[in-house]
């Protein structure tokens, strides 16, 4: 494929990497996953990146010239306007200059970085369901919750890059639980995937996961479904201060726990229209990403795409 | 002043329509202020406000070509766009032309139009506080709550122009006060100047104003700081709904029961910092308005000042 244009995505995550190259309508041509080792030091880890790139380009026997940029997801807060992974919280990992070292290697393409929320986001409205709307809301809800916001088309980010907190909306303030950020009652600490594996435990639901659950509840599980049902309704709380703020086009989410939507939706969408105000936010679309798995590649890929 | 150029403003709001003229450091050079007859026809109203900015011209002895262009505050849903007011709740009016109504009188200058919440916000950007941020988030505290938010120092109005409502988050799940919009639970029916005032009533405190309240807390009386105290713990998390969703660079509010900010700022403060995310929210400077009464009229002089 010599003359084919393509853009290399890595999505640098917290305990793997993947990287691979996607074409222009968003297919994926070649990937190549491997451990994200935190121990490592964090340029040590880009020069592994590298070499993987390189050889992934060899193996689909591209061109150099075919590469028109690379877009980098990292697991934490960026500074896309510097290139630089600020903190990484789970690997700790804190100002590495992502953008310098992979322009040692290639120096003539825009490469660009962003949070992998934010990158999700982005995917979304160059390749996904977002494509329709001007102004959404994106939502990971998997081990954690987060939020990544398009206005105008574009990635807005905060005054310090730290908009789309979704996952921090306190959704219970009395006896919420505790969250990882240190605060009570985040929407994480109850309907994330690790909190609906804490309901599962607390109810002697073995193996106590939110997958394990998912399919007990689709087997009529009384306690699963309740389960689901507290989950759907805190997330439908904190969709409801989003809109009422935003008043977005649509809400589209993704990750793990989403592919529970159906277990979900109904739940999410009754507390929903019983806190945002207006009939045109009371029927926003609460809609699940098609971009399936790889959503985090082609986010990565669609920091160019987004800018050609 | 033959070549002074001036901008008018048109505060129409629910009881009372303020008309003046403003210079380009936001100075009012002359205001003259007369009801709101919701029982007119709106074209009346508007003919009325053509008249009396004509005076008002005459008056400081400009002339017509001194003016830049007319501002109109509009309560309630408004598109700028077309400068039509799409529904005013009070007045009842409906799909007012207020653009092509002025424009028969004065064809050759813009004239723009704009909800009076987005529009204070805009006047705060050009005129007030806000000019130090690129992004915040304004609140008009009075007899109900509403909220503008400006992005990339832009007024940013949601997909359908709803964006912002912050007096219909829910700040209280259980049990919470019925609001005017039909939900429960609303930072509105818990925190705004008729909250407060109900409150008082429930007190037996009497006059069961929001200001009298004020005063008695300013002068110890225990009820009074509790009432105060409990608006300003629904504000806090209410703000930090917005906070954690926009990271915007700073909050600031004005409206009648702003003036009571130092009763309200400790209570606002504690409970936002304990349900955001990152130390640079919780640091997000909560200020109150320096525009004081005439806000609204600033902030329609603003509407054509931001694009000139």
């Amino acid at each position: 494929m010599p003359n084919q244009k393509v853009v290399a995505g890595i999505d640098l995550g917290g305990t793997k990497t993947l990287i691979g190259l996607v074409d222009s309508t968003g297919k994926i041509l070649i990937t190549k996953q491997f451990p994200t080792n935190i121990h490592d030091h964090p340029k040590d880890h880009i020069e592994k990146c590298i070499k993987i790139l390189g050889d992934c380009i060899q193996k689909i026997s591209i061109n150099e010239d075919s590469l028109l940029g690379i877009g980098v997801n990292v697991p934490g807060l960026a500074d896309p306007k510097n290139g630089v992974l600020i903190h990484a919280p789970y690997s700790g990992w804190k100002n590495v200059q992502v953008k310098n070292y992979l322009q040692e290697r290639w120096s003539e393409i825009p490469i660009r970085i962003a949070n992998d929320v934010n990158s999700c986001a982005l995917g979304e409205l160059v390749f996904g369901k977002g494509k329709e709307f001007n102004q959404f809301l994106w939502v990971t809800i998997s081990t954690g919750i987060g939020g990544g916001i398009i206005i105008d088309r574009k990635v807005y980010e905060g005054e310090h890059f730290i908009a789309g907190e979704i996952g921090h909306l306190v959704v219970e303030w009395e006896n919420g639980n505790l969250c990882g950020c240190g605060n009570c009652g985040c929407l994480e600490a109850h309907a994330s995937g690790t909190a609906i594996a804490k309901m599962a435990e607390m109810e002697k639901i073995s193996p106590a996961t939110a997958k394990n659950v998912a399919e007990l509840a689709y087997n009529g599980n009384k306690i699963a479904l309740d389960i689901y049902r507290q989950a759907g309704e805190y997330i439908g709380r904190a969709f409801s201060y989003a809109a009422n703020v935003l008043n977005p086009g649509a809400i589209i989410i993704g990750g793990g726990v989403s592919l529970s939507f159906d277990l979900l939706e109904p739940h999410i969408r009754k507390t929903f229209r019983s806190a945002v105000i207006d009939e045109s936010n009371k029927n926003i679309p609460i809609l699940r990403t098609a971009l399936g798995y790889e959503a985090g590649l082609i986010g990565a890929a669609s920091l160019i795409y987004a800018n050609e």
